[in-house]
């Protein structure tokens, strides 16, 4: 397997992502909620680009089954449910709920690559268990950090320079790295002893800093305390069986 | 002044790229090579896209005054005096000399970014002479590597993150940095003591060495053996007067 990281979202897409493997990586904060929330119980998450068609999606269920969720400004969006803190998305609000989520960044992204062989959700809470699916299908991977309203982002490109060491280190078969791949995981090396440092050099991460939003950073900061690997298919995201 | 780095090619540029200063990168080997033959004596260079474009221009110059330099596939191209080995552009051949050039990457990046306030030629060669230039010129400053094919390059990316540490170096003024620019940055750090480790990881560096260009990447990662700023405009490149 090859792997490569599309480190800008607004530049054109590669040829031949329906054959890949996608990792949709969006760590501040919209990929470690949704981890959090399948890891604590909720039964599906859906990605909608707008609060309007949040707020359109929510109606068609019965009443009681589904949850709102997200934010505009890095705050939660009035009349939803639920901001976008992985803390907020605990079993003892989420356990057996449906939720629709909408998002700056990282809810577009995976409307932006699913035409993707297989699309997952990564952060650094299933790292682990992402690279070693990536291992188990086989295929070409493209790591898609959801970046910063279309530019690069730091904290999401060194979670996939982690993406990438831990492939290299639990596969003994040849991984090409592409220059981006490179890049990626030096910058992760960089900051492997102390993610917050790279979390408070980033301009998304200083922006939630100032609006209060410290905490989350340290949270999103956890590495590998589950191992479900969320895939998105057909517009929602689900826990992936193991393969 | 505010300092970032355009890390993909063909994404979108930014806005207000008239008011900017721009730095167009191409180490590997365009740009090594404008300012090579510019401080060996080279009147002016005129980089064009296409090597039919090439020929067209040439004749229309009295003969004898013009050379055609370049490559594709990383080769000299047939019927054309010089390749794109900077090592080929000394002053026995180019002084007083009008070049055209054209490469795969960074003769096309200059028309790219031609709407650029003041668009410069940057090397390791003269990488301390386009900070101060970009220093005294206070504008808000985009730094364009010139990439691998519209990819990402690791070694274009490693200048340009030279390039923002000499900034920071040579003022005391506030500098803002975006993500792009810090990655770079550390990048940079981490090859600094030998720019030869990140042209044997690149792409296009390994792709050089295969094909016997590897002297060209020692002779390429030589720093501040000249002053000279060359400046892109209306077409051409020459030699800016100091501001």
């Amino acid at each position: 397997m090859r792997a490569d990281i599309h480190l800008i979202p607004s530049s054109p897409l590669p040829r031949g992502i329906s054959e890949r493997s996608v990792a949709v990586i969006d760590i501040l904060r919209a990929t470690s909620v949704i981890v959090r929330a399948l890891s604590q119980g909720a039964l599906e998450i859906i990605p909608v680009a707008t609060v309007e068609e949040a707020f359109e999606r929510v109606n068609k269920f019965p009443q009681g089954t589904t949850l709102l969720g997200g934010e505009r400004g890095s705050k939660k969006i009035e009349g939803f449910d639920l901001g976008n803190s992985p803390g907020e998305y605990g079993a003892e609000r989420v356990r057996g709920k449906r939720l629709i989520l909408t998002t700056t960044n990282g809810t577009k992204a995976f409307h932006s690559v699913s035409r993707g062989g297989v699309v997952m959700a990564g952060s650094f809470f299933n790292i682990g268990a992402i690279a070693r699916h990536c291992l188990n299908l086989g295929r070409d991977l493209l790591i898609y950090p959801s970046g910063d309203e279309g530019r690069f982002s730091l904290e999401d490109t060194v979670c996939a320079g982690m993406l990438i060491d831990r492939i290299l280190k639990e596969t003994k078969g040849p991984v090409p790295l592409t220059d981006a791949s490179q890049a990626a995981l030096i910058l992760y090396q960089k900051f492997n002893e102390n993610l917050m440092r790279a979390f408070r050099l980033s301009t998304h991460g200083r922006d939630l800093i100032e609006r209060g939003f410290e905490e989350d950073l340290a949270c999103c900061a956890q590495r590998d305390i589950t191992d479900i690997v969320p895939i998105f298919r057909d517009g929602t995201i689900r826990i992936g069986e193991e393969i």
